[in-house]
């Protein structure tokens, strides 16, 4: 199949070998708990900070991944990272406890997929045998970083969705057993001026669409070649928008196949959490916990992740600016032909 | 020339077929101020904010990038691009202004040496024809980010450093003519436990040093093969140390042949900059604007840009963390065998 534009095809195809999630209590309340490798029962992790819980996560799931790849620590030779936090500081510090060579980025919650494309990318044009791509985030802090801190206990609109707590990381290698990374498109800036950071969802939508849309010219492909879709953090809001879009565009998306991680993290009618998850962490535990789970057991032979970030800066946001987003799509299948 | 552990060698030889650096009015009272595109004559450049000031810087060198490279921007397929500001948000407003795919990374002040070695290998690897890398950092944008706004007056002690008010892109192509991109190694977390962020060049240092070595041991070369190693930016302070620090390592480095950015790009002595230079556009216009010209003059044959990176966040700094170190090496050739 022809590369296009702005998309890589993973022509030697890519194996993620080894996957691992790790959450907080409310994602294990969630629908999905089961498919989690471990669950924590409070918020803090025991760490005497909320900055330390999120690293925590992201050290965790990192060192799982590689238990369940079944190879030493030593055969990682990168790990691609990033997460909400300022200077990605979550994911330095995983790194240095990681001890491999590091490529930091920064995509919000679209980070999870940008980490998988990248890493894929090194593994397929042979500059790396096994990469680890990981991402996280925790809702308290990323509530005190971007909004306001929840001990402050303010109200939220029914539009604001809810930081998933968690971390998500997967081993890419060359050779092995497991899902195959088929192909990723990476996304443009899409910012249609919505400035409110209690609905990003709906900022995130054409991000999402736009993505999408390019997926299919570049890849030749169609929504009736996957077996599900999945925006990362769209939610409630959001994720009719992108549905109505899409439709807009001549891409008529079925309920069954289009799908969004942040209505499948929680069950968002009986848990408090507005219009659905967000967060870095949202799309990789949904993907890496679940989706890869039923790609395996043969429930779904090939998805592709859109992976939707809002760019925002609390600075930014202050300053009056709007809302700079991104999405950015891999497609995983089950690898047998 | 074998790859190795932690380097990428790029044998379909990337070319940079166009740079481009725009600087503030300190720079441009440098001694490098006749190798750069444009300067500013003030720091706020007539914009409303230090932040809109530092995404024109960008955004204008990104422009005369694409300008020097003689191609159109419809032709660049991806940016890569990062800084220091909080979710890099001068690289998601001017990768909004170019409306090309973005991959977005961080790796503080060694962000220049990243996106160069990601854009070197999306370009390597057939994944992209021409690939735009860059970065910025405005003085008073970091200033007021992770110490104290200028505005206030607070003194700082001689072992700090100056951000650099600049910006440097550069288009990394599958062919044309220009500084062939032979190599990259991209760095491990390197931590010693400095604390202080008034001394980054001390804390930056020995990961200088551990990516040096692993740079030599990966490909098999030593310093007698460049005409010209350049640190990041080390400074007054730190550069010394990785002199001793390689030394001590059986590297021993000639002062004619071993170099840093943050103490070519101001007159140390003259201008007040405490150790002298940093921030991401520290080595990106240094590299960009004066070293790629001696490269294209014949002055200098090969040449190891080693950009340093700072990791820490404000926040992290509050509750009492070290600060995490990296840098990541780039090897550029004038392309003539």
């Amino acid at each position: 199949m022809l590369r296009g534009k702005q998309s890589w095809w993973f022509e030697k195809r890519p194996v993620i070998i080894g996957e691992a999630t790790v959450v907080g209590p409310d994602e294990g309340n969630g629908p999905l708990a089961a498919d989690f490798d471990l669950v924590h029962p409070e918020l803090d992790m025991q760490q005497k900070s909320w900055e330390k819980a999120e690293r925590l996560l992201l050290e965790q799931a990192s060192e799982f991944a590689i238990q369940n790849a079944r190879i030493d620590r030593g055969q990682v030779q990168y790990y691609v990272g990033g997460d909400l936090m300022n200077q990605i500081i979550s994911n330095s510090f995983a790194a240095r406890s990681l001890g491999v060579p590091y490529i930091g980025v920064f995509g919000a919650c679209s980070t999870s997929m940008e980490t998988l494309a990248l890493a894929s990318l090194i593994v397929n044009s042979g500059s790396g045998s096994h990469v680890l791509a990981g991402t996280c985030s925790h809702n308290c802090t990323a509530e005190k970083q971007f909004r306001y801190p929840t001990e402050y206990g303010s109200q939220k609109p029914p539009t604001a969705q809810y930081t998933v707590t968690g971390a998500g990381a997967a081993v890419v290698a060359a050779e092995g057993e497991g899902p195959v990374v088929e192909c990723a498109t990476i996304g443009k800036i899409v910012d249609l001026g919505i400035k409110d950071p209690f609905n990003m969802g709906a900022a995130m939508a054409p991000a999402a669409v736009d993505t999408i849309q390019a997926h299919f010219n570049d890849t030749g492909r169609s929504p009736g070649d996957y077996d599900l879709i999945v925006t990362g953090d769209l939610a409630g809001v959001g994720h009719p928008i992108a549905k109505d879009l899409l439709l807009q565009n001549n891409v008529p998306m079925n309920d069954t196949v289009f799908g969004d991680c942040g209505l499948m993290v929680y069950d968002v009618e009986k848990q408090k959490v507005q219009a659905g998850g967000s967060g870095c962490a949202c799309s990789a535990v949904v993907t890496y916990g679940h989706l890869l789970k039923r790609v395996k057991k043969g429930e779904l032979n090939r998805i592709l992740v859109v992976a939707t970030g809002a760019l925002l800066s609390p600075l930014s946001y202050q300053q009056g600016e709007s809302i700079p987003c991104i999405a950015h799509a891999v497609a995983i299948s089950a690898g047998k032909e």
